[in-house]
């Protein structure tokens, strides 16, 4: 139960952060997406394909480095049911190599609905009549817009099966404010009212690390928020994004870090996958850039955490 | 633009009700399971096949009488991505019968990542240079928590190529109010500050018919607050989920209705795929009692409709 699977390996790595599979036909090398043209011809059948190499590659040049990868649906239902045929493999392979794995969905719905996610994403679907996994994730982002009853089918896979779910509470974009940052009656943000939400749903699954195995999405674009909510939500992980390519930088985040330096993933999607761009180099060296590039990320955020302890 | 394409297929059947496709393997009758599983054995492609027989058969049956068809992505991403195929070929077929098509999925999330959804849902992904269609509906429900960012993305697929969104606004689950029905420091109650921001981003995408690309889900559970979103969002056309099955009668919708009798779809899902459960009927008779059942409902909402007027 509770976020002690994902934190553990965040300690033996000596790493928090996670590194975002959101595999766009543009971020990918040209060498690569010419084989799976060549194979399949210029269709979404090419593209899973180039996906599937390029995230496979990234994962072996990366796993020993960073605990955990976060693949963000959108990146693959766009490519119609063959992403998402990648996104599948790319889990799969994932596990393979020991990672924990965040599916981003931002998944929300009424109950009965949730529970079909719930079994689809992190537990299992019942096939037949016997139990199957569809995506096998560890963790999903959720979003908690109708109150309890769309976190309920999630309590249990989270209770008995150790898997997580981080809701939205604070997210990294300009305009996260216009609903999150109004003010309730009784003076709290909307955004913390989801926090104190967060905390509540996850009561019953506080673990030895003392967070629950339900976190929060906070960004890292607004420093203070997180800071703030830190302190307001002690037995909340925070998955944070942001980092990098949408602005936040590595002294934003320590307030996201509890006293003993944990508390919060840090998430990298476009400047690891992108590295390769970034740096100039080769595209056929684009792996071993991620790799650089998680490196710095660690010692990065590890760096300014250390300073504020 | 705008919803005018939805509401001209409501008027020419006379209809304003859609039919959700939420095809759970136990909603579908047993000898289409049988015929699937001797196929391709207790796989998710055999449910798969299942559902794409059982959801070909209902559209056969309904097309006639339903306007659109409202699928549920839950409940195809529970069979992994083979039940996501089936999503993409249950909307393929709809649009083949002329069907408007609604695809559930509640999506959100930032700019970027939004863009990829509105591609991949509604619009035309970049395949290797050229324009493909990976889902292809006519209609996305999105959840707008994080603010304008998030529906942007979708802005020029709705003014300029016929799609259109719903955003949750006021959601038919019992525990909708915990967040959506607490009042901000203005007095407004969250989902009708929500419902304010569609009537804003559907401004520019206002049609014949008085109302804008920017839908909002509505439940037809809180009838109060579905008359009240009624006056208040002048130009947003609703969906509303909840009647049947989840317990809204067809007088708690009138007050989603304007005075000309247009301004919302009403869903029901599970009364019209076990419909043949409830007439206790031959399970073989499914598609025929399902069309009983969109008749019935049909009359039910008109007839309240027609009363109120």
């Amino acid at each position: 139960m509770s976020m002690d699977l994902l934190i553990e390996k965040i300690r033996e790595k000596n790493n928090p952060s996670v590194a975002g599979l959101d595999p766009k036909l543009e971020y990918i090398p040209e060498f690569i997406k010419q084989a799976s043209v060549e194979r399949y011809g210029r269709t979404f059948a090419a593209a899973a394909d180039a996906i599937l190499t390029f995230n496979k590659e990234l994962i072996d040049a990366i796993c020993d480095i960073v605990p955990a990868v976060k693949p963000q649906c959108a990146y693959y239902e766009m490519y119609s049911w063959e992403g998402v045929r990648a996104l599948h493999e790319t889990i799969a392979y994932a596990h393979e190599k020991g990672m924990y794995v965040i599916t981003d969905g931002k998944r929300n719905d009424i109950g009965s609905t949730m529970e079909a996610y719930a079994a689809g994403h992190l537990g299992k679907t019942d096939l037949f009549g016997d139990p199957a996994s569809a995506f096998a994730s560890d963790a999903l982002t959720v979003n908690a817009y109708l109150g309890t009853d769309g976190i309920a089918p999630l309590t249990s896979l989270i209770q008995n099966n150790g898997k997580a779910i981080f809701a939205l509470v604070k997210t990294s974009n300009p305009s996260s404010g216009e609903l999150q940052d109004r003010h309730l009656e009784d003076g709290t943000a909307v955004y913390a009212a989801m926090g104190d939400m967060c905390e509540r749903w996850g009561a019953d699954s506080v673990g030895k690390f003392g967070y629950s195995g339900v976190g929060a999405v906070v960004g890292a674009t607004y420093p203070e928020q997180l800071a703030e909510l830190r302190l307001r939500l002690p037995h909340t992980f925070f998955l944070v994004p942001g980092y990098g390519a949408q602005g936040g930088g590595a002294q934003g985040l320590v307030g996201a870090f509890d006293q003993n330096g944990i508390g919060a993933i840090v998430n990298s999607s476009r400047a690891v996958m992108c590295a390769y761009k970034k740096e100039n180099c080769d595209e056929k060296e684009y792996a071993q850039a991620a790799r650089r590039e998680v490196i710095r990320m660690r010692d990065d955020i590890n760096g300014a955490v250390q300073n504020n302890r």
